[in-house]
């Protein structure tokens, strides 16, 4: 048991989204929770003679949660950003490896313990800012073995670092060249049997697709969807970012936690994710990246009342993106929204997206996942732009 | 004397800005200069015995120069950010006592040392990936004590920090409300009187100014830049962020060091520059920033031989931006400078921007200022986004 004193706690309205700094509080720990939040004159006696850390004062926030990234994957495509750069066609830039499928062939020929050690380098950029949960995808292997391989990885992050780590099956991200002419044979032979292997050896949290144009159909992923269902798992969708071919709405009926990305989304996919509860993941490291121009429908979102989270995308090829501060000042600068939706994406929305309700919040009952800020105002963890004033973080109860 | 031995040495080409890593060689140092650099096998006898750092085959760069700064200030503008967000209108922002004056205000307000204190915050940010020599302006004084004050502080960062900075008079930035009906006024007894008092006491390092319809016209500053040609002060501007008025043309007819923004620089403005050695110093932090969607002309300006610099253009309204990696990756993204131009851009380029002819390269007779890297390739330093892979820092020879 201990306490947290002298700290101005970030207020977050879980369905509003709106927020603010309390004047100076006392947070109470016990066993790795929140047991009470009040008034240094209100503390009850059972917790007056815990230990104390007096935070003079700093701003307190839930523990930073990145809901959507791909932190786990073989090689890099430096070179290939800079060809690009350097004026070299899509063509060249295939026939020297690039493209996603180096990145599956780097994945497939790099053991765990060298696919740890290059996670980790960026997993610790990621904690460096607070963060205190992390989704990871498989998606870079494309066969049972590979796309097993990376969830183990995610899992062994747990075990090396103070953090919590879910877990996605993302083999529905692109079809491998063996399977070039034979989608459903992909689909039913490394999509849905990975699944069953990947959920008997519980190394899944939830399923995820890629749905797109040059990936799969609402009707493809509709029926991986299915097969989860069967297995208990939740489902969530990258959908909506190069085209509208209705994935979110699809995800939504399948109830689908979230749905990522959604720079296309029209008001059918909007409705039907605010009537499913389904979070909007924004992405704005792949809108960056990618220069795209069509802006997610935040204004008609937040009508909507669905809540929207951010997350960095980490990825080799379309967000590079070890920073949720810096997201947290995209989905400011780029997508317009507020930093009060900022801090909401990266703490209870992004636990809400994850499918989490015991974190994202600084009230009695949740982990004690803090992060605490040498901040005025919660709007700086929005505005400045490559500058990090954490000053601790605690997980679990535990600064680490 | 000493020997950093086992280092892959960035070799960049002054002139075309064409770079690439070495295989393993010594870098002798000698009086805080790079005295030699070649083969292990090669070394001369008389740096034999000299004490060995082995940088285990790691990158070396030239330490980072950020040539455009704002980094002393008073306050912060994150409630304004926010409030734009939130919907206010520019009158509203303007009677929270929001904008640029806003600053002027709060820095007329602080004292030296709490001045300081802030600034050392943002410059750590710079310091901990690489950065060796800072440049800082004056400008949000508008008054002759304030701006020395700024410049003051800016000297102070050296005597705290292990870290070269050259400081700019930019009391042309704006206009104060006391002068709002005397601009004349304002250049005689501010910007050329205040000059005369910062370089009798050996403040000012170059002079600067906004050249824009909001601020000051070329005529304007060709008298301001006049007056710093009598005292020997070199010269640079803020030239052609928001419309083309001319000034970098202007500004290179004076000899001006750089030319800084240039998103409406016209080929008149190019070839003016391209004659007088200016360089275009790019900062596509504020472009970010301020969401604008004209690009500098970077393929005119490279066409032209026109050496490109990159700068954060720290500052608290437009460019809140304290990492010179995320701004070579805004470089490279953003305005499609390929990686190698953003390391000389950061490095030899930035050097020149600041009329330093002793660092920015990795050659006998420079300043042995150095940055040490856990990359493969140089394009990784523009190419990811919020990481930072610094191994050391190395100042005069020293690691720090
Ligand atoms: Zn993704
Ligand atoms: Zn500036």
């Amino acid at each position: 048991m201990q306490l947290l004193s002298n700290a101005r706690i970030a207020g977050i309205d879980g369905k509003s989204g709106q927020y603010g700094l309390s004047s100076p509080q006392v947070i109470a720990i016990d066993g790795g929770r929140i047991a009470w939040v009040g008034e240094e004159s209100a503390i009850p006696a059972a917790y007056l003679r815990a230990a104390r850390h007096d935070l003079g004062g700093r701003a307190v926030t839930p523990g930073l949660i990145d809901c959507h990234t791909h932190v786990v994957f073989g090689g890099d495509r430096a070179r290939e950003f800079e060809m690009r750069l350097e004026g070299a066609s899509y063509q060249q830039i295939a026939k020297a490896g690039g493209g996603i499928l180096s990145t599956v062939r780097a994945t497939r020929d790099t053991d765990e313990a060298d696919l740890l050690a290059s996670a980790l380098r960026r997993v610790d950029a990621l904690l460096a800012e607070g963060v205190t949960t992390i989704e990871v995808k498989s998606g870079y292997g494309l066969d049972i073995d590979t796309e097993l391989k990376m969830l183990r990885v995610a899992r062994l992050i747990e075990s090396r670092r103070a953090v919590s780590v879910r877990t996605t099956w993302l083999a529905a991200h692109a079809l491998p060249p063996e399977y070039a002419d034979d989608r459903a044979g992909y689909l039913r032979d490394v999509v849905i049997a990975g699944m069953d292997r990947g959920h008997a050896e519980d190394l899944i949290d939830a399923v995820d697709g890629f749905c797109e144009g040059i990936a799969f159909t609402p009707a493809e992923m509709a029926q991986v969807f299915d097969h989860a269902a069967g297995l208990g798992l939740p489902v969530k969708l990258h959908a909506e970012q190069l085209s509208d071919l209705g994935g979110a709405a699809m995800a939504a009926r399948h109830g689908a936690l979230s749905a990522d990305h959604l720079e296309y989304l029209d008001a059918d996919g909007i409705a039907a994710m605010a009537r499913a509860g389904t979070v909007a993941v924004m992405l704005p490291g792949a809108f960056y990246t990618l220069r795209e121009s069509q802006l997610p429908p935040v204004q008609a979102l937040r009508d909507a009342g669905v809540p929207m989270a951010l997350a960095t995308d980490c990825n080799p090829g379309t967000s590079p993106l070890t920073s949720l501060l810096l997201t947290m000042n995209m989905g400011a600068t780029l997508f317009r929204m507020t930093p009060s939706e900022c801090l909401a994406g990266v703490t209870v929305h992004a636990a809400r997206a994850l499918g989490l309700a015991d974190r994202g919040l600084i009230t009695p009952g949740q982990r004690a996942d803090l992060a605490v800020w040498n901040i005025d105002h919660l709007a700086e963890l929005s505005y400045r732009i490559g500058f990090n004033p954490l000053h601790a973080r605690i997980v679990g109860g535990e600064f680490v």
